[in-house]
């Protein structure tokens, strides 16, 4: 069995035509061969979403919150419903394909397909997981940057489309950069106003004794699902958990940090803005250890 | 001969290796046929840069301005830099490929290619260009929006890559249908601090009797090709020009205005937030006759 696989939708949404009439709702594809025109929307304008779901031990976690959560990027970028009926299937049939690993992680993406053509290209890629074994303990350097935006630019100005989790990342991408020219390893983004809110491929949390803080999403950020996840599981612990107003300065002064994420899932913030930071070594592992057992 | 040709580079960059070791330096492909991998950066993170540039009578217009501004994007985008020793003559080519027109339009994608495989895409697309001749003579309905940045935020933060015209363009389309639903055509961006910065995908103009503003680049806002040739041509007429500071207040009080782009040329603003804008019809033709004339 091959360590990747592509399965390309005939028909994304029930809203658009297939793109091929009489054909199976979803075919393998060699992931290396071309498959997308140059005049796809989501190649010259990244004008489409995606989703990035964890594959632990062959079962895609959290799957129902990542296709929510994909239907809602759509919905922010009218773009056609996704229709989960085929993205389900087309999900299993990807991971059913590769080689069995404990960690693999499955992509979703939506584009508006070609223009004024009307029916949306979608795909579902799957592959191992990188191994992110060593960060998970050792944890990460991390700088805070400027996002640019106020923190209520998604109430303002919905156009900007902050919330969705759109193809257009040249930026999530340049902020990495930025921090390896800072000799760090990751990025949290803090509004223009100074309000902490995730980071480019994260969400992030604070420990503060007992409480364990999220910014509010109400801030323009992704709902993160593994940080869903990582709260039913503190509350479970005896933590309390809490959507907050943070700023920069504030979480300096907290007792443990994370940016968690579908794939990397949680990963201890080790120095934050060049202070040091102490990893909760104990209550890391028992995070990582309870993402890796979430199922459905 | 076809109305739209693809001309795809073996080696966009001297700086990487060729796609395929011996091969011609650019070959031609079917536009409708697939070309990129669904691994490619360019589809799956808008990580790329592109150009548009407007073909009047089988001449590329600009073609060193849009030349060297593509190259300062990848700059920004720390892309490999493009050779122009290849980019011209794959750009001509494709030019010479397609069916004679008045207006044409060539669209040059440089991609960071496949994750870690280090060899970015690049593409050249021509094709006809739409009929602009109404909106030329009739005009825009356009509104302003928020951009969410402030004014400053290229000197603050350069890793939003504001100044750089990448593929993460989905905010650009979205504005549109923005205005859409605000019975309007177009947008003039304003930042978070109220200053006038430029359309989604052009420049902005405004007269104030004998002087043709627009707004300073050092506000994040591209450095317009046309804009530059609108300046050359206005100065030889007699006009004032100038980069400035200016309000979406003032703007609202000026003489004419207009949105300009290599494609659609000058394009006069006819109401601005609701506002009705007098069409300086004689100078606006003048504009375009002289667009149209540009060589080189």
């Amino acid at each position: 069995m091959p360590s990747s696989a592509l399965v390309v939708l005939n028909r994304p949404s029930r809203q658009c035509q297939p793109h091929l009439a009489g054909a199976a709702p979803f075919a393998f594809h060699d992931p290396l061969s071309p498959l997308l025109s140059a005049l796809d929307l989501g190649a010259t304008r990244g004008d489409g979403i995606f989703e990035t779901i964890s594959v632990g031990n062959g079962f895609a976690r959290a799957l129902d919150l990542h296709l929510r959560r994909f239907a809602g990027s759509a919905a922010r970028l009218e773009l056609a419903t996704p229709d989960d009926a085929v993205w389900r299937p087309a999900i299993l049939a990807a991971i059913a394909a590769i080689d069995p690993v404990a960690e693999a992680l499955v992509k979703t993406v939506l584009t508006r397909g070609i223009e004024n053509d009307g029916r949306p290209t979608g795909w579902v890629y799957a592959t191992a997981a990188p191994d992110y074994s060593q960060v998970r303990t050792d944890g990460l350097r991390v700088i805070t940057l400027d996002r640019g935006y106020r923190h209520d630019v998604d109430l303002t100005s919905p156009w900007l489309l902050t919330g969705a989790k759109t193809l257009s990342h040249a930026i999530n991408r340049a902020v990495i950069r930025e921090a390896e020219r800072r000799n760090a390893d990751d990025v949290i983004f803090v509004s223009s106003d100074g309000w902490v809110l995730e980071g480019p491929t994260s969400s992030v949390l604070f420990r503060f004794g007992n409480r364990i803080l999220t910014p509010v999403t109400s801030h323009g950020i992704l709902d993160g699902t593994t940080q869903a996840s990582i709260f039913d599981f503190a509350r479970l612990q005896g933590f309390e958990t809490g959507f907050e107003q943070l700023t920069a300065e504030l979480v300096r002064t907290a007792d443990a940090a994370w940016l968690v994420s579908s794939v990397r899932l949680a990963a201890p913030v080790r120095e934050l803005d060049g202070i040091p930071f102490a990893i909760d070594h104990v209550l890391t592992a028992r995070m990582n250890t309870h993402l890796a057992s979430v199922r459905g």
